[in-house]
């Protein structure tokens, strides 16, 4: 059986699989059910030990973009395949919450934000879209979808991923020098990379210092990618303009956390690209469809690279 | 001689102007020019009486999207053409303006704000483009290119224009009762109105009523559309989410006023849409291109409409 975890949107899943899935039996919590029948689960940050009852246990189909608290868990042993969704109307969300920070910058919001506070009538020099270089910080399918999104509105788009990758109209780099590359050019950078071993703390003071004055970081990844520590001492020298933070290597951020009150952070609770249940069970559904649930799912993760 | 008023970017216009137009004579304010040979003048906003000495002028390029300034001044005679640029690359910074409004709403920007500033952790729900409803009113150059825009990205759009329209993928509407509808059904509101005796206050009390609860407001057409005092009642009684004011009916808008410190007010100095210079000069050189400036040229205003 497919066992659904969703806190809000249980029984919105659980009627949407159903429906594309009339050969399952489908629950969710917290519905009791046998744990010995449930073979596949559908989740979102489950709680610690939601797992372990699962003996029969084959498929877990993560309801989010990031698979890495997933894979640091000690009830998922490695014989449960993990798999990702493609997509599923993240990337959609992604290009808004990236054009929101894109136009922040170039329009300068935050200059008039701070006029207004003060009172001050003064009109800025207008910066068209070709004028400014946003730097998408990872590729993969919401790297690449801002990417292009971007282009096709007229931006001047670089990119960096861990390997080799080619896009349309796109300034594509990897590799060490690759990436400081991409931060010196860039206006705005804006990050999608997964949490892994290789990605913590990527954006140190070092990496930070390469971003031109001015610019403006959106992280959308994970808080892990940045040394938020380095990230506050360059908002407060003034050589970044903003920060506009969706994820923090603790959340909920602490209370008292300087990201809160800080005039040069905007902050959202992880919120920039939810999964969209009616396309999140679309693919569930063609990946289980096969009514034996037998072959493993294409979007499988690779627990040794991470993603 | 075609005479440039254009005060940041009098010598960028001038020396345009003359690389694309070397039979005419061009200069820019405060350049000194004999009056009598001014038979053609670019300007934005030139202070009163500049017109007064051409007493051989024959047409003004008015490098702005709204001409209603010129209309009412006592300096420039019904003999002389007014002539309003296309777009200019002024309706690429409409969209990229009303679009900030629409994510500000739609990602509720504002309610992440507030909650970043009492240090509150919640996540809202999602909303798709599609489930976001964008009312334009005005329809001409500027918005009709909005309306396309957004309609391409997958917002559901709904326009109004005091004439009928057809836009593939709008709901268009005209007329009293089509303005009433329009923003019945609208989330957020786009206006590119232009200044006329017949649009002045057409957002009064009633019509600001009209919104559904919890709608924004974007005002990037003129002041005197809206009824300031009404708005501001509207937004102190929670009635309205926020509005995103680019335009003031007195401009710069005066010290002490309401809106400055208004925390459901999105403030910018009459930014929105810029005339972008090589784009302007491309358009009078078309027009003047001939040798003989003699026609009338295309983009002539109707004084009596007043657009």
């Amino acid at each position: 059986m497919l066992y659904v975890y969703a806190p809000d949107q249980g029984d919105l899943y659980a009627s949407l699989l159903r429906a594309a899935l009339p050969e399952w039996s489908v629950a969710a919590w917290p519905a009791p059910v046998d744990p010995a029948a449930v073979t596949h689960v559908a989740a979102w940050a489950p709680p610690p030990g939601f797992f372990a009852p699962f003996g029969q246990l084959r498929t877990v189909f993560n309801l989010g973009a990031g698979v890495d608290a997933l894979l640091t868990r000690d009830d998922l042993p490695a014989s449960v395949d993990i798999v990702r969704l493609t997509d599923a109307g993240m990337a959609a969300q992604m290009t808004e919450y990236c054009l929101y920070g894109v136009l922040h910058w170039q329009r300068e919001m935050d200059a008039y934000r701070r006029q207004q506070a003060e009172g001050v009538w003064l009109q800025r020099q207008t910066r068209l879209r070709a004028d400014v270089r946003v730097g998408i910080l990872g590729l993969g399918e919401l790297g690449g979808r801002v990417a292009r999104d971007l282009v096709g509105m007229g931006y001047r788009v670089g990119g960096w991923s861990r390997r080799r990758r080619e896009l349309d109209g796109v300034v594509c780099r990897h590799g060490d020098d690759g990436l400081n590359e991409t931060l010196a050019s860039s206006d705005v950078v804006f990050c999608v990379l997964p949490a892994t071993a290789a990605t913590r703390h990527l954006l140190d003071a070092a990496r930070l210092a390469c971003l031109p004055e001015g610019a403006a970081l959106i992280n959308a990844g994970r808080g892990s990618l940045i040394d938020e520590a380095a990230l506050l001492a360059r908002l407060d020298d003034g050589g970044l303009r903003f920060a506009m933070l969706d994820v923090f290597s603790e959340e909920p951020l602490p209370a008292g956390h300087p990201f809160w009150r800080h005039p040069r952070v905007i902050m959202t609770p992880h919120v920039a690209a939810d999964t969209v249940a009616e396309e999140a069970v679309r693919q569930i559904a063609a990946r289980l469809g096969g009514g034996d649930g037998g072959a493993a799912p294409a979007g499988r993760i690779d627990r040794q690279r991470g993603y």
